[in-house]
Protein backbone atom coordinates (compact mmCIF):
# COMPACT_ATOMS: atom_id res chain seq x y z
CA UNK A 1 0.00 0.00 0.00
CA UNK A 2 3.11 2.28 0.55
CA UNK A 3 3.73 4.84 -0.81
CA UNK A 4 0.83 6.82 0.32
CA UNK A 5 0.95 10.35 1.83
CA UNK A 6 -0.21 11.61 5.67
CA UNK A 7 -1.01 15.21 6.61
CA UNK A 8 0.33 15.91 10.01
CA UNK A 9 -1.64 18.35 11.84
CA UNK A 10 -0.64 19.18 15.29
CA UNK A 11 -2.39 22.02 16.98
CA UNK A 12 -3.25 24.19 20.37
CA UNK A 13 -6.56 25.39 20.75
CA UNK A 14 -7.58 28.61 23.04
CA UNK A 15 -10.41 26.76 24.14
CA UNK A 16 -12.37 23.50 22.67
CA UNK A 17 -15.80 25.60 22.12
CA UNK A 18 -19.22 23.90 20.67
CA UNK A 19 -18.22 25.92 17.42
CA UNK A 20 -14.79 24.37 16.98
CA UNK A 21 -16.20 20.51 17.50
CA UNK A 22 -18.73 21.16 14.85
CA UNK A 23 -16.55 22.66 12.61
CA UNK A 24 -14.01 19.39 13.03
CA UNK A 25 -16.29 17.06 12.63
CA UNK A 26 -17.79 18.73 9.38
CA UNK A 27 -14.80 18.86 7.77
CA UNK A 28 -13.77 15.21 8.87
CA UNK A 29 -17.13 14.65 6.55
CA UNK A 30 -16.51 16.43 3.67
CA UNK A 31 -12.63 14.95 3.73
CA UNK A 32 -13.87 11.87 3.16
CA UNK A 33 -16.19 12.79 0.52
CA UNK A 34 -12.57 13.88 -1.37
CA UNK A 35 -11.25 11.77 -4.24
CA UNK A 36 -7.93 10.26 -3.01
CA UNK A 37 -8.61 10.32 0.91
CA UNK A 38 -7.77 6.98 2.64
CA UNK A 39 -8.52 7.59 6.25
CA UNK A 40 -8.35 10.10 9.74
CA UNK A 41 -7.26 9.93 12.68
CA UNK A 42 -7.42 12.09 15.85
CA UNK A 43 -6.38 12.73 19.47
CA UNK A 44 -6.20 15.84 21.48
CA UNK A 45 -5.50 16.17 25.31
CA UNK A 46 -2.99 19.13 25.76
CA UNK A 47 -2.57 19.56 22.28
CA UNK A 48 -4.23 17.78 19.07
CA UNK A 49 -2.90 15.96 16.54
CA UNK A 50 -5.17 14.73 13.49
CA UNK A 51 -3.14 12.40 10.84
CA UNK A 52 -5.34 12.00 7.64
CA UNK A 53 -4.26 9.79 5.17
CA UNK A 54 -4.13 10.43 1.15
CA UNK A 55 -3.43 8.49 -1.99
CA UNK A 56 -0.75 11.19 -3.77
CA UNK A 57 0.24 14.88 -3.19
CA UNK A 58 -2.57 16.34 -5.63
CA UNK A 59 -5.32 14.35 -3.47
CA UNK A 60 -4.43 16.89 -0.56
CA UNK A 61 -3.17 19.67 -2.77
CA UNK A 62 -7.09 19.45 -3.90
CA UNK A 63 -8.55 19.28 0.01
CA UNK A 64 -6.33 22.14 0.65
CA UNK A 65 -8.19 24.13 -2.00
CA UNK A 66 -11.65 22.54 -1.04
CA UNK A 67 -14.12 25.96 -0.81
CA UNK A 68 -15.89 25.17 2.35
CA UNK A 69 -12.20 23.62 3.51
CA UNK A 70 -10.80 27.25 2.89
CA UNK A 71 -13.41 28.91 5.08
CA UNK A 72 -12.86 26.43 8.02
CA UNK A 73 -9.09 27.45 7.90
CA UNK A 74 -9.67 31.15 7.84
CA UNK A 75 -12.45 30.47 10.92
CA UNK A 76 -9.41 28.50 12.71
CA UNK A 77 -7.16 30.73 12.42
CA UNK A 78 -9.76 33.33 13.66
CA UNK A 79 -11.39 32.19 16.32
CA UNK A 80 -9.63 28.78 17.48
CA UNK A 81 -6.13 28.14 16.96
CA UNK A 82 -3.42 29.56 19.33
CA UNK A 83 -1.05 27.87 17.03
CA UNK A 84 -0.47 24.93 14.83
CA UNK A 85 1.89 23.43 12.22
CA UNK A 86 1.09 21.26 9.11
CA UNK A 87 3.70 18.26 8.05
CA UNK A 88 3.10 16.66 4.49
CA UNK A 89 4.13 13.09 4.79
CA UNK A 90 5.18 10.33 2.54
CA UNK A 91 4.12 7.10 4.43
CA UNK A 92 7.54 4.59 3.28
CA UNK A 93 7.21 1.89 5.23
CA UNK A 94 4.80 0.65 8.54
CA UNK A 95 4.64 -2.34 11.39
CA UNK A 96 1.24 -3.23 12.60
CA UNK A 97 0.15 -5.28 15.86
CA UNK A 98 -3.01 -6.31 16.82
CA UNK A 99 -4.34 -8.63 19.80
CA UNK A 100 -7.63 -9.31 17.14
CA UNK A 101 -9.66 -8.09 19.92
CA UNK A 102 -9.71 -4.48 18.87
CA UNK A 103 -8.72 -3.05 15.65
CA UNK A 104 -7.56 0.39 15.11
CA UNK B 1 14.43 21.64 7.52
CA UNK B 2 12.80 19.55 5.26
CA UNK B 3 13.34 16.39 4.39
CA UNK B 4 13.26 15.05 7.80
CA UNK B 5 11.89 11.98 9.39
CA UNK B 6 8.31 11.29 10.96
CA UNK B 7 7.68 7.81 12.80
CA UNK B 8 3.65 7.98 13.32
CA UNK B 9 2.59 5.78 16.07
CA UNK B 10 -0.98 5.15 16.53
CA UNK B 11 -2.35 2.76 19.41
CA UNK B 12 -5.22 1.40 21.61
CA UNK B 13 -4.40 0.65 25.04
CA UNK B 14 -6.89 -1.75 27.16
CA UNK B 15 -6.44 0.58 29.69
CA UNK B 16 -4.02 3.11 30.93
CA UNK B 17 -2.12 2.10 33.73
CA UNK B 18 0.86 4.20 35.90
CA UNK B 19 3.10 1.69 34.81
CA UNK B 20 2.21 2.42 31.00
CA UNK B 21 2.39 6.30 31.74
CA UNK B 22 5.85 5.81 33.71
CA UNK B 23 7.16 3.24 30.58
CA UNK B 24 5.97 5.74 28.04
CA UNK B 25 7.49 8.83 29.59
CA UNK B 26 10.97 6.97 30.80
CA UNK B 27 10.79 5.75 26.53
CA UNK B 28 10.55 9.62 25.95
CA UNK B 29 13.38 10.69 27.76
CA UNK B 30 15.46 7.80 26.67
CA UNK B 31 14.19 9.02 22.53
CA UNK B 32 15.83 12.74 23.33
CA UNK B 33 18.67 11.14 23.98
CA UNK B 34 19.48 9.21 20.79
CA UNK B 35 21.70 10.61 17.92
CA UNK B 36 19.47 12.85 15.22
CA UNK B 37 16.19 12.62 17.41
CA UNK B 38 14.53 16.00 16.56
CA UNK B 39 11.31 16.28 18.90
CA UNK B 40 7.83 14.56 19.90
CA UNK B 41 4.60 14.91 20.75
CA UNK B 42 1.67 12.68 21.98
CA UNK B 43 -1.92 13.31 22.54
CA UNK B 44 -4.72 10.50 23.94
CA UNK B 45 -7.83 10.30 24.31
CA UNK B 46 -9.84 7.33 22.61
CA UNK B 47 -6.55 6.00 20.42
CA UNK B 48 -2.98 7.53 20.92
CA UNK B 49 -0.81 9.04 18.51
CA UNK B 50 2.33 9.73 19.46
CA UNK B 51 4.61 11.83 16.37
CA UNK B 52 8.12 11.46 16.85
CA UNK B 53 10.48 13.45 14.68
CA UNK B 54 14.24 12.55 13.27
CA UNK B 55 16.83 13.39 11.31
CA UNK B 56 16.94 10.58 8.88
CA UNK B 57 16.01 7.00 8.78
CA UNK B 58 18.69 5.49 10.18
CA UNK B 59 17.99 7.12 13.69
CA UNK B 60 14.97 5.53 13.06
CA UNK B 61 16.54 2.25 12.57
CA UNK B 62 19.24 2.96 15.84
CA UNK B 63 16.02 3.68 18.10
CA UNK B 64 14.00 0.73 16.61
CA UNK B 65 16.77 -1.58 18.10
CA UNK B 66 17.35 0.43 21.45
CA UNK B 67 18.17 -2.75 23.84
CA UNK B 68 15.93 -0.56 26.83
CA UNK B 69 13.26 0.13 23.69
CA UNK B 70 13.42 -2.98 22.58
CA UNK B 71 12.33 -3.82 25.84
CA UNK B 72 9.21 -1.83 26.02
CA UNK B 73 8.39 -2.85 23.06
CA UNK B 74 8.02 -6.45 24.02
CA UNK B 75 6.04 -5.25 26.95
CA UNK B 76 3.82 -2.75 25.44
CA UNK B 77 2.81 -5.95 23.05
CA UNK B 78 1.95 -8.09 26.15
CA UNK B 79 0.51 -5.78 28.88
CA UNK B 80 -1.20 -2.60 27.39
CA UNK B 81 -1.25 -2.46 23.67
CA UNK B 82 -4.90 -4.07 22.07
CA UNK B 83 -3.27 -2.80 18.47
CA UNK B 84 -0.88 -0.32 17.41
CA UNK B 85 0.30 1.06 13.75
CA UNK B 86 3.56 2.20 13.15
CA UNK B 87 4.50 4.57 9.70
CA UNK B 88 7.62 5.91 8.79
CA UNK B 89 6.96 8.78 6.36
CA UNK B 90 9.66 11.45 5.55
CA UNK B 91 7.89 14.78 5.93
CA UNK B 92 8.67 17.08 2.58
CA UNK B 93 6.59 20.02 3.25
CA UNK B 94 5.42 22.06 6.65
CA UNK B 95 2.97 25.07 7.29
CA UNK B 96 2.94 26.96 10.59
CA UNK B 97 0.70 29.20 12.08
CA UNK B 98 1.13 30.92 15.17
CA UNK B 99 -0.88 33.68 17.14
CA UNK B 100 2.36 34.52 18.79
CA UNK B 101 0.83 33.99 22.15
CA UNK B 102 1.21 30.45 22.94
CA UNK B 103 3.87 28.49 20.55
CA UNK B 104 3.84 24.80 20.07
Amino acid sequence: MTPYYAVIFTSILYTTTKGYEKMAQQMEELAKKQSGFLGISSARNDIGITVSYWNNEQAILDWKANVDHQLAQKLGREKWYASYKIEIARVERTYEFSKKIKAL
